[in-house]
């Protein structure tokens, strides 16, 4: 039995104080649930929290990096993957999470939940802006949970995985 | 010397009457500009209408496809790249373009939109409702180019790739 | 610290009984080190052999697959990383493993070992003809470890991982 | 109607002047038929002879190059394609190209070569030693053309592409 890998994704470099605070309490709480946390594993922004808060609850961490080797991996990453492909990267991510939560917005994590929406993989924004919601909900007939806390997006996480409700 | 690349990205299966129209005209034009037109490739959509456009003004295409082999390929692709990788193609669709026209919306485009913006490539926003230019342009300080039709679409890339402004 | 991983690359359906007994007997080598076995993922040959022996000493699995989905995932993987890529992750494969073990010969365990020499990852070769050893070692300044055994093959990558000589 | 792709695939920086020779003359012919060049794009060894044999030939080369931008791009490249994925991008060569030659070795010539017999991609091998023929040919049961010089490497070619034989 493969285990649950669930993905944190969310702004590197312009992460705000916000983000990086629900990143790292989502990182948290999914190791609490025994599930393998999946970022893009840079040093940085939503990856490095999401990362230290499953580190802080014993969690594992699978960091998929977009360089050529490890020089830009958050400390908190136990099992690198080294793709050397740049943003390709970020379908590896989408695909390789059975369940992705998107904390804050920016160009790349837009490229992800775009990606995530193509590949009809359950997507959960959490505290995203209206006009956020509103215009990837518009891409795809997956209804996106919504939510605006971490303990709540778990949740919503947990029934998906469960297949408790439609996935999205 | 290489040759000018430009791209057209658009939904594929749900285009509309107005994207293929639109596309299809993109693709006329940037032909007889003398640039090869980039599309992903497939025989669907916004990709096939850019394509076919092309053709209409004896311009060369090259898809750069999603699949092992050739067989979703527009009719009117001259010179097809497969990739073998599905939607991390979009990643080398967006490098490739020296300037992206990103016409309709779907997952797919979103996720090449948000990729240009990552690596700041120029790109245009023909006709997109104002909520899709207003949740994108929040992303990067790149000033996009928004208009409303494909001449003056083309214009704008005109004037990105003579240099004669500040490239987005 | 992130933890060690390494890979074992080897035929899928072209498996001899000689390579999947050697394998096995890597993986479960492997595992006792507690390093973290990377392979291809499917479940066949060299694969799903070296993934069995790891699960028999209690290791973790890392599998990198081709398709879009876990569809062919071998069972004893336990962290499947899903990229669409098709054959193209064998260079995720290769990045991502500290030292690689080549067991048996096939057309995509030769475009590992070759990505493998021109990245200079350490590569150890077990029970390979001597042909093979010649062809390849002429592409490397890298010297390349060649054992005849399982436990020898893990004391070669044990100095490597330790420094204890030249990295290949 | 879609081109006709063909790849010239050998060593960059530890090119022969023989390879350099023969790439060249292989992409002169090429350019000669009418088909387009498929090369890995960098202005080295191989891929830059070929390119600029085809060019003599005002024939069209694409170069499917590794890099993020085309800093390391041949000056005989028409159309670079931008995959920033490093090494990933040899297997995009191999599917690209509807035949292969293959003119001198090294790790990264060695890989596509593999590859391309994974695909059952149809490979021809120009001038290489009596080793490497037998151990690739070993790999799969496809029978790979071997031939001395560019001229019937060519013709081998144009009856594969003919279908006049089976296509290995």
């Amino acid at each position: 039995m493969s285990k649950t890998l669930v993905g944190v994704m969310g702004p590197g470099e312009g992460a705000t104080d916000d983000d990086i605070r629900l990143a790292y309490e989502l990182g948290r709480l999914i190791a609490q649930q025994g599930w393998i946390l999946v970022t893009g594993g840079r040093r940085v922004g939503v990856m490095d929290a999401a990362s230290r808060g499953a580190k802080s609850a014993q969690g594992m961490v699978v960091g998929i990096l977009p360089g050529i080797d490890d020089e830009e991996m958050s400390a908190a990453v136990d099992i690198p993957i080294i793709t050397g492909m740049n943003d390709a990267r970020n379908n590896i991510n989408v695909l390789s999470s059975q369940v992705l939560f998107f904390v804050g917005m920016s160009a790349g994590t837009a490229s992800e939940l775009a990606l995530a929406l193509k590949y009809k993989q359950p997507a959960i924004l959490v505290c995203q802006p209206e006009d956020v919601v509103h215009v990837f909900a518009a891409m795809s007939s997956s209804i996106l949970e919504i939510t605006t806390d971490a303990a709540s997006a778990v949740a919503s996480a947990k029934r998906v995985l469960a297949g408790g409700e439609e996935t999205p």
